[in-house]
């Protein structure tokens, strides 16, 4: 019944010395991926990037670079290990592994420690989480140097989310275009190539490219746990990834997921940003913290909530 | 160097025609709370009730009724099966555990749904949830029927303590008594009988009796995880339960709490508590529900929330 939205997230840049990615084989990421317990579903390509909807979220290789997503029970530190091993550790110029705080960390097959402790046997690195313990946090795993070239991103989770496009998101049966067309991404992001993916019975992606630039957004509606007891529950999730700045037209783009959406709570994870807002209404800001990783990075996580109260619904244990 | 505040709780009483629990001998007791991984520190008694003081918090025992709260790591579905085996289910007249979400549920030894299985096995029951998968939640196993006579409790969790007290209370070497002044429960609740803990480095553990009533209140300051990269952590945790009506004298009472831990957040659980107010300054309501269990019993949960933007410091993961 339960499905883990929460994320895992490896990015990996190689050195300049190493083979250009995209060069490789199809084998060797459909190998990747089988590691992290996900398969490619399709592919969008442009002169710069490969982007892969898979069945646990997304892969993105550029030349130099990958960027993979992975949810529910995906084992992405070995798709980490097998990645480095086949490069090369002395390839590897600059690596990031992150953990989301997971719904239900018990159902998952490692922990972020476990995690760790086999990616030190092949990269040394640092490791620290940040947000709130009993509530949102992120764990980081950052291995390598700070490079010439500062790449900028942010990630928009957003939980509980409401209204009209949650109600239709939560029913069943919806084709990929029909959800794609309630986003209005095309007109958002004019210049990207998308592609999209439904799951059957609720959940939806999307890759998104335009250049060098990404956007990945996955949809874990679950907001349909009903008994005869209880009513429905909102444990739904919502993840939006990009590596833009966070300019006043992105932040713009950012309102309007959020006026779309509608999340009761959500956390800004910028990463090289000028984060210098503390809130978007009706949400206000409850936390935040930043930090400067070895790589240079400097990381910065803000919790927002809304002014609603939220009303919660008892919810039956089988 | 991680402690697991949250607790369980389990809650059982016995049938009329069933042995007074009060006569059981003391090893009972001992083997009871062995089962949960706990021992007994110290004991106070009155006319209607003992009350343990054990190495992961306490046990109430009245004539006809047990209250256990554990934390840590414990194994408290071992006690209550151990419980029902001894008495006999028969003798159950009604029977509730709970569990809170844990920081760190990924290092417990079980989850609820485990527990449950093995409960089920014994008694018939009712589970379900109540809060925020995401964050703060409390599941609940309730067995047995309403019984004519109605009790009230209120437990007041609060999380990352804030100011003056909380941080005299990360400093180590504290005695029993030194803590216990500065609560100033004594003034607070006159009538009590206080037993009181002191846990090295740090923590604390207090339950108080008076006649039929309990206060159980357990302190995990847990704000020093320091390293040379980062500075220190606040993940403290505060539980207080009693089984008194949250009435205008009471919440003045839970009002001086807050203002002496000063969290930035908390969460109030009501079993058949005529809970009426949204908000204690500066605090203001996030989310809120209720349901009324198979035991004809009221529960309800809220979540509040500091206004305040707090800062958050990344923590070192060896």
């Amino acid at each position: 019944m339960f499905f883990e939205g929460s994320e895992k997230r490896l990015e990996i840049i190689v050195t300049a010395n190493s083979a250009r990615l995209r060069l490789l084989k199809r084998d060797f990421w459909v190998k990747l991926v089988a590691c992290a317990n996900a398969e490619i579903l399709s592919q969008v390509s442009n002169q710069a990037c490969d982007a892969y909807l898979l069945s646990e979220s997304s892969l993105f290789v550029w030349d130099d670079k990958i960027l993979i997503l992975t949810c529910g029970n995906s084992t992405l530190v070995n798709a980490a290990c097998y990645f480095i091993q086949a490069l090369g550790a002395a390839h590897i110029a600059k690596l990031c592994y992150q953990r989301k705080n997971e719904y239900q960390a018990q159902l998952q097959p490692t922990t972020f420690a476990d995690d760790i402790t086999v990616l030190r046997q092949l990269i040394p690195g640092q490791a620290f989480w940040l947000g709130q313990l009993d509530s949102h946090h992120q764990h980081f795993f950052c291995a390598g140097q700070a490079l010439s070239q500062v790449q900028s991103r942010f990630s928009l989770l957003m939980y509980h989310i409401r209204g009209e496009l949650a109600d239709f998101l939560s029913e069943s049966g919806h084709t990929a275009q029909e959800v794609g067309q309630r986003l209005g991404l095309e007109q958002l992001l004019p210049r990207f190539q998308f592609d999209t993916h439904s799951f059957q019975p609720t959940g939806f992606s999307l890759n998104g490219i335009s250049a060098k630039n990404y956007i990945s957004l996955h949809i874990t509606p679950q907001t349909h746990i009903t008994s005869p007891a209880y009513g429905a529950d909102n444990y739904s999730y919502v993840s939006v990834e990009m590596n833009v700045k966070l300019d006043p037209q992105m932040q713009s783009v950012m309102a309007r997921l959020l006026a779309l959406f509608a999340p009761s709570s959500w956390d800004l994870i910028g990463v090289n940003q000028p984060l210098n807002f503390d809130g978007i209404e009706p949400y206000r800001i409850l936390n935040k913290g930043t930090t400067t990783a070895v790589t240079g990075d400097r990381v910065d996580f803000r919790h927002f909530h809304s002014f609603d109260v939220e009303q919660l619904v008892p919810i039956s244990v089988n």
